[in-house]
């Protein structure tokens, strides 16, 4: 059975065509890290199960786990209510998302008023 | 006791000044909206414990809840590895985060490729 992806060009794309995507474990909820999809990358997470982003830094598509094999195993897929955010629920493969070896790229913590 | 907030001035901006800050459940980890905060609704969010967002639509700052009641008091706020990204750990007033009535914004989910 092939999806339908009308979805992917009716999605809110930012100027440079970018929609953020949250990454987050299915198993346990943690959110591990936020990047950018284009439409190429998010036609390629959903017809192979695996995320893939677009590298601001490195203006190409990036397949993730592709050198370090920390690869993000898509098991549901979300757009939100006016359509301009991805959530994807992912098995998180090693357990390693962040770059800096890090499980989850938000690891600092930051000091809230006492209210 | 008064917290830094140096890391406000030093996270990643946008080209409009702005970050994407997700908003998820402390208690059960949903992911339940992604909206955009400036430095000024950052540092109101810090200073009251509750979620200040930048409306891009009205471009106005949005206290979140203020006419729905819905507000986000904010337990927990994480930076990422790049200070591009904020993650606030809320406990959500009424348990609605959406406009549209919704406990969370992603109820969209679509359908994966079999893999």
């Amino acid at each position: 059975m092939i999806p339908s992806t009308d979805w992917i060009a009716n999605l809110k794309y930012d100027a440079n065509g970018l929609i953020p995507a949250i990454a987050q474990d299915y198993q346990d909820g943690a959110v591990l890290m936020m990047a950018w999809m284009n439409r190429e990358s998010i036609a390629l997470t959903v017809a192979t199960g695996e995320a893939h982003y677009w590298s601001r830094s490195r203006s190409e598509l990036w397949h993730k786990g592709a050198t370090s094999g920390h690869i993000q195993k898509v098991k549901q897929l979300f757009y939100d209510c006016d359509a301009d955010t991805l959530l994807i629920k992912i098995e998180q493969v090693g357990n390693i998302a962040c770059h800096t070896g890090a499980r989850s790229c938000f690891f600092k913590e930051v000091e809230l008023a006492e209210t």
